[in-house]
């Protein structure tokens, strides 16, 4: 079958090529499918082809043709599809993505195909594509959220790249995405192979020029990882200074689950507290080792906060936490050298008022980290002038996506009304949500202090409200330092911004020092 | 004069030559000569040769001969210089240090002849310099910490590079350096040009191969970034919570300088609350705008803590904080909208009792601070194989730069009794230091944070110090929400280090499930 110039094309064509068929690739394939897409294949090892065909054939009703066809080179899988050739890769980030790109010029890929990465590329390496590859093919990228789970029956889906590639990919992508209720914001599940989700929102919006998808994919991990230290932070309340145990901790996760701190995480963490090691059968939890890993993403994103000069504090904190987690033996070290302050036992009253105060503690925390992730996202923006839409990002993470939660729903509905707001903060339901709450969470922090149990995270959320809602900070005596000892300069609050003053501080008879008390 | 191969030379020629007569250069060019030192200089602006030659003439005793000698040329300047030459370069860094280096190797340098570049090079772009131009001269490199009054009568040098070239520099950095008093650690101040100090430990010291001292500078503008930002908290504390005047706090500043937090920072501290506008008359803390400006070094301390993983949150913290100050507009804008606690007042007895454990609170702070910088360069140092030591460091940040304090003697014994001391908080006296003053701490901490002022830093401070001393942090958690989501894996308490386990989580069997109440 010739495909020459996209003019002609077979009806039995397929409607997209699939580079790349390890886990991410095969599940990606197969929720194409579900979806009514025909799809031609192609891996570099030949039995995860034949090994896709299987899997298709397995699961297919019965006289229901193949929906997938192997190709054994590149050439025959532009043969096998419509024109202009939509074709989707997924291999590991940096030189396989241009491994594949100069196979596909050398197959004779045109100047209107597309070919979409779905990768975790770096998001400056998808603009010096687009660029790199311009007149050979359109390069295109969307980041993928939801894991293997989320690649076979909903992702969350953050494309970015050239507009008009957006109009034919647009239909694929919200098809196989994750579906969220628009009432409810609660995402619709379908875990039936075969069945795919056909109503709710789809979880995948064109986030705008090529790079700005995989950059708020960054920032989303960002959120995550903050989100996950404050529950673990609460945890470590419940756990230390409460002496609760984790079955009674991952009670108290449901019952939080069902409120205003509903989402996927909170789940998770139930089900891990109630589970028991096979093998111990102790509580997994303890037999779990305390050291964190990362992957890098919420480091990226803390670098970028810092490059960026926005205050991603709470994000922040979380990587130093994981960090800090892995000086494993110098903590057991420490722990029998450094005092903490005498335990205080709480009657179940007590422990109850504390707990409940918890929930506010962690929901006012974590208002306050995602309010970090959008403004982040907000600044990198104006400095790449990407035209982000907030509302629409808080919309693709309500499902598929690890931070799903209905809480994004309030996130999408406060960019809604107001497409300008500088900070989520400023968002008269947040506002409102937090001053209703403060007390809870300035006395929980308080409490841990006292209690030595650490909560950065929280503690930096905390900072963040206190810094932002504060007039007047004390960096006009910082500014006062950096002129004494450097001749930084400072502006003045009654002149026009942006003049540069500076005092001879050197100079023994400078005018008016010394007002003693 | 011929000075061929470093055999013979004239017994007038001069000991050092300098290119580059900028303020710091010029400034470091008369700190030579008034440790004996005779100068050619050199800059590419004449007029600035003209200048130092004027400048040495009217500092010089009657009847003294020149102790500078002007160039015109680089060639000019390596014939006036005894062999090996020894050539020391304050230029702007990035690219005029290459084009120095150039024009020396074009006038004819030796292999053996050494150039020590002071100005502020990124560390990396030293490393590259010496292999670059090893065979053709010596690259060294030494970071100037003090500013233009350092460079003039005693900076904090910590150079780096080739040990060899380091015995013919060692002499002059240690003569023009600062000098802290070898008992109690306090510098040894001479303020009057043409009358060195000659007494006292010099703070010069051989930090190790070529990059190291910068990097070391780095993590001092690091530390300098949070010193300066515990101390603005403590004063925001006073100030909003407490209800003091600028005066009312220098007052405190100058009582708490004179006990164990005495430090160059806290005097300049009382000495900004004290200095009146001389335009308006009020005090000039309350004219200066609260926007704190960044050079980038704290910047890129936070940034390289993030990368090498080392828990430098508080530093990191004190980053952000200039971050959040300079968003003036928004803050002052939300000031209006957010809520904060009611506030409370306070009977001057009560003032007197939170104002002493504020002292308390700043000290641990600080410890902690210092010792995320050191545990930032212990991580570092390993990682790229520089030997450094801490005890010597700690010493030569006694005088001469801004972060110069009492404090440091305390922190240099600590390494002198354990040279292998994993962390600062671990040393016998710190560690007993912070057991006293803690429950003042963390009750400053509790007030602050129920009275609605930020203290970001402070509060990352403690939550280093608990994390730290926490043998059992809830990263067991957050390994198994990893497990749980992304297959992760986790490692075992009870098994071999570096083995990794998953769980099928996503199996509706699995073993032992829901342990409920």
């Amino acid at each position: 079958m010739q495909n020459e110039g996209g003019k002609q094309h077979d009806q039995n064509a397929c409607d997209i090529g699939f580079i790349g068929l390890g886990v991410m690739g095969s599940n990606l394939t197969m929720n194409l499918v579900d979806h009514g897409f025909r799809v031609a294949c192609f891996d570099l090892d030949q039995p995860k082809v034949e090994s896709i065909l299987a899997k298709d054939a397995s699961e297919r009703g019965e006289g229901v043709a193949p929906r997938v066809e192997g190709c054994s080179s590149y050439t025959e899988l532009l043969s096998k599809l419509k024109a202009p050739h939509l074709i989707i890769i997924s291999v590991p980030a940096g030189d396989p993505v241009d491994h594949v790109c100069h196979h596909l010029i050398d197959a004779g890929i045109h100047a209107d195909d597309i070919v979409v990465d779905t990768g975790n590329s770096l998001w400056t390496d998808s603009v010096a594509r687009e660029a790199q590859y311009k007149g050979k093919f359109i390069f295109f990228s969307t980041a993928v959220s939801g894991g293997e789970v989320g690649a076979r029956f909903g992702p969350s889906l953050m494309p970015s790249g050239n507009p008009y590639a957006w109009t034919r990919i647009e239909p694929v992508l919200k098809a196989i995405s994750a579906k969220a209720d628009a009432i409810t914001g609660k995402p619709i599940e379908s875990f039936t192979p075969g069945k795919p989700v056909l109503e709710g929102e789809p979880c995948a919006t064109y986030i705008g020029p090529i790079g700005a998808g995989h950059y708020v994919k960054m920032v989303h991990n960002g959120i995550e990882y903050a989100d996950m230290q404050l529950i673990c932070e609460t945890y470590h309340i419940m756990r230390d200074a409460l002496d609760m145990s984790p079955a009674d901790i991952a009670a108290v996760f449901r019952r939080w689950n069902e409120g205003k701190l509903n989402s996927y995480l909170i789940e998770i963490s139930a089900d891990v507290l109630e589970q028991r090691d096979p093998e111990t059968q102790q509580p997994l939890v303890d037999v779990i080792l305390d050291r964190a890993g990362q992957k890098g993403t919420g480091l990226w994103t803390a670098v970028s906060a810092l490059e960026v000069g926005s205050p991603a504090q709470t994000i922040t904190s979380a990587v130093f936490a994981r960090s800090i987690s892995s000086l494993k033996d110098e903590r057991v070290a420490a722990s029998k050298l450094l005092a903490g302050p005498a335990s205080v036992s709480f009657d179940d009253d007590q422990k109850q008022a504390i707990i409940d105060k918890l929930e506010h503690a962690l929901y006012c925390s974590k208002i306050c980290a995602y309010a970090q992730g959008f403004q982040l996202m907000a600044m990198a923006g104006k400095e790449h002038g990407w035209n982000l839409e907030f509302g629409e990002i808080a919309k693709i993470w309500r499902a598929g996506c690890i931070i799903r939660a209905v809480f994004l729903q309030s996130i999408s509905k406060a960019y809604e009304n107001n497409e300008e707001l500088d900070n989520l903060l400023l968002d008269p339901f947040f506002a409102e949500q937090i001053t209703q709450y403060q007390s809870d969470w300035r006395e929980s922090i308080a409490q841990a202090t006292l209690a030595g149990v650490p909560c950065p995270s929280m503690m930096s959320a905390l900072s963040y409200y206190d810094s932002y809602r504060t007039a007047v900070l004390p960096a006009n005596l910082l500014q006062g330092q950096r002129d004494y000892f450097g001749a930084h300069t400072y502006q003045r609050v009654d002149k026009p911004a942006g003049k540069k003053y500076h005092l001879e501080w050197s100079d023994p008879n400078r005018p008016q020092t010394s007002i003693k008390r």
